[in-house]
C-alpha cells in the first residue's frame, strides 16, 4: 500500500485542510468549551452569575511585527498572550480563544505550522481553548487577529473606573523592558542589513530581548486575588507604556495620580541598555509600552497582604483629579506626567 | 472663545481619539452588555441555560474585496453581515460584535467615517452591539476583522452534525446571485481600466450586484423556527457555494444528499447573466459562494409547517452515506455533485 505523501504547500493541503490540521493538535482545556474548531461558529457553555468578557487585537506584519527578527512560534505565543492580558485586566480568568490568519504566499506550510506551535504553546501554558477562527490569503504579508474570551463573576470584574483617592497604584514585573528589547533587536537588524556576515550577539540582552519577543500575560495575579480576596478597584495593563495607562485611569476614574521614580520597577539590564543607547531608563519604563504587566489600584487596607509580594510595585497613589498627574522625582521635585503613549497613525 | 478645529486626517486624531469618535457614534440594543468600547474588554452578562456562539472572521484587501467597486460603507456592513451569518447558521441569535481594523496612510478620516457607517447600519439593522475591537495601521490595504457572539438555549443550537436519512434539505433565498454580481463588476472593472471615460451600466444587474456587495443575513428563518418550534436537524450558512456547504454536512453527519437541479432557487437575473457569460447557473448555484442564505436539514414531519414559505425552497433530501452525494438533473440523469468551494491558497 501507497504512503500517502504528506502536503508541503499550503495550496496542495487547501483551507479546509489546514483548519483539519490545526484542529487535530488543539487541545481542550475547559468542560465549558462544547465545541471548538470546525462549524460555523464555537459553543462555550456559561455559568450562572458569571459575566463574559472579550476582547481582541490585530497584529499586522510591519506595523506590530517584524519578521527579520521575530520567529513565527515567538509571534503565535504572544498574539496570545497579549489578548490573555487584556482578560486578566478585568480581573477575570481567560478561557477560549479564536485565532484568524491571512497570510501570504511566501509563507510554507511549515511557516505557519511554527505560527501554530507558539499559539498551541500559550494555550498549553495559560490553559485557553482554541476554539475557531479563519484562515486565508493575503496578498502581502502576515496578518493575525485573536479574540480572547473569559469569565468571572460579576462582583470581581475590575474596570478602568473604580480608583479612590488616596488608593494605592501598583504595578506587577517590571517596565521598559520589552521597549529596550526592541531597540536592541532593531540595531542588530541595521547592522545585519549592512553587513550580513556580523551575526548579532544577543547574549548580553537575553533577558528584555525575551521580554520583547516572548512576553507573558500576568495570570498569577488574578489567582492571588481571588486566594487572597482582594478585590482592585481599578486594573489595565500595561501595554502602551505605564504613562499612557495612568492616564486611561485618571480618565476612567476621574481622578489624578502621584508616582515616585524611584519605585518605578525597571530591571538592571533594562536600566544598563538604556543608558548605553543615551535613553532615560525612567522614560522608557514610562513611555515604552509592550510590558503586558498589570497595573492596579487597591483601597490601602490591603496594603498588608501585598507589602511583601516580591512581584508587586506599590508606586504611588491616586490624587484628587485637581491635582494632576505627576511624577515625583529623587530629589523631591515633582514633573506633570507627559503620556506619549501609542501613536500608530502618526507617520 | 475660539471653535475647535475638527481633526480632518488620522494622524491627527490619533488612534485614542479615534476609539472615542466611533465609540460617541455606537449604539447599544441589549440590556446584557454592560460595557462596551473604552475598558480593557467588553463585559456581557449571560443568562442561565444559554450557552453563548462565537465566531470570526478575517477580511484582507485583494483577497476578500476589492475598493475598486466595494464603497467603503457597504463594505463595513457586509464585514458584520457574514459574521452574523455564522451565528444564525447555529440556530442563535447574535447579540454583540467586536470590530478590529488595520488600515494603510493612504485612508483618510472620512473613509473610516464611512467604513463604520456601514457597520454601524449592519449593527443597527440586526439589532446587534458593537461592544469593541482595536485600530491600527497597517503598511499596505485595509484589514478587518469581525468576532460575533450569540446566545441560544442549548437544546436549540444547531450544529452540522444532525442530518438523519429521509430528512429534507432546505435552503432560503435564491443561489448564484452574489458570484454573478462579482463577475459583473469584474467585467465592469477591466472595461474602466481600458478606458476610464466609459462608466459602468449597471442597472440590469441591480439584483445581483446588491447581492454581491450588500448582502444580507437570515435572522427572520430563526426568528421563523422560533415562532414555529421547529428544530432543524442540522445548518450551516452558504458562504463557499451550495456544493462545499453540502459536503461538509455529509462529513459532518455521516450521511448523503439527493438534490434536484430544476429545485435549486435562482433569480431570473443570475440565470440571464450566467447564459449571457457563456456559464451555467445551476454551476454559479453549486459553487458560487458568498450568498450567506442558510442551508438547513428537517425532520420530514416539519414539512407541512415549512412548504408554504416563499422564502425557503426543499431542494431534496439525505441518503445514506454509500449512496453519495447526488445531483438529479431534469431529465432525471444521476451525477456526482463536485465541491469545488473556496480555494484561498490556490494561486
Amino acid at each position: 500500500m501507497s504512503k500517502k505523501k504528506q502536503p508541503e504547500e499550503l495550496s496542495e493541503l487547501g483551507e479546509f485542510g489546514l483548519i483539519d490540521q490545526i484542529a487535530s493538535k488543539t487541545k481542550l482545556f475547559h468542560p465549558e468549551t462544547k465545541l471548538g474548531i470546525g462549524d460555523d461558529a464555537a459553543i462555550i457553555q456559561t455559568k450562572e452569575a458569571q459575566q463574559l468578557v472579550c476582547s481582541t487585537d490585530l497584529l499586522i506584519e510591519g506595523t506590530h511585527f517584524n519578521l527579520m527578527y521575530m520567529p513565527l512560534k515567538h509571534l503565535g505565543y504572544k498574539a496570545i498572550v497579549v489578548n490573555l492580558s487584556d482578560i486578566y485586566a478585568m480581573n477575570a480568568l481567560a478561557s477560549q480563544v479564536t485565532v484568524s490568519i491571512a497570510v501570504s504566499n511566501r509563507f510554507s506550510l511549515q511557516a505557519i505550522e511554527e505560527l501554530y506551535k507558539g499559539i498551541h504553546l500559550a494555550c498549553e501554558r495559560y490553559k485557553v481553548d482554541l476554539v475557531g477562527g479563519d484562515t486565508s490569503s493575503s496578498p502581502s504579508g502576515l496578518c493575525i487577529s485573536v479574540t480572547a474570551i473569559g469569565f468571572a463573576n460579576s462582583e470581581k470584574i475590575t474596570q478602568r473606573t473604580g480608583a479612590k483617592h488616596n488608593d494605592l497604584i501598583c504595578v506587577t514585573g517590571d517596565l521598559g523592558a520589552a521597549y529596550m528589547g526592541l531597540q536592541v533587536l532593531e540595531r542588530e537588524k541595521e547592522v545585519f542589513q549592512q553587513n550580513s556576515q556580523i551575526q548579532p550577539d544577543l547574549a548580553s540582552y537575553a533577558y528584555i530581548v525575551e521580554r520583547q519577543l516572548k512576553p507573558e500575560a500576568q495570570k498569577q495575579l488574578i489567582e492571588f486575588f481571588d486566594q487572597q480576596n482582594i478585590q482592585p478597584t481599578s486594573m489595565i495593563d500595561v501595554s502602551d507604556g505605564l504613562a499612557s495607562e495612568l492616564f486611561h485611569i485618571c480618565k476612567a476614574s476621574n481622578c489624578g495620580v502621584q508616582i515616585y521614580e524611584e519605585k518605578i520597577p525597571i530591571d538592571q539590564q533594562t536600566h544598563s541598555t538604556a543608558l548605553e543607547m543615551n535613553l532615560s531608563p525612567t522614560m522608557c519604563a514610562l513611555n515604552g509600552g509592550e510590558d503586558y504587566e498589570l497595573l492596579f489600584t487597591i483601597n490601602q487596607k490591603d496594603f498588608e497582604t501585598l507589602k511583601d509580594q516580591k512581584n508587586i510595585h506599590i508606586i504611588g497613589h491616586i490624587t484628587e483629579a485637581e491635582a494632576g498627574k505627576n511624577l515625583v522625582t529623587p530629589n523631591e521635585t515633582v514633573v506633570p506626567l507627559q503620556a506619549q503613549g501609542f501613536k500608530h497613525f502618526n507617520t
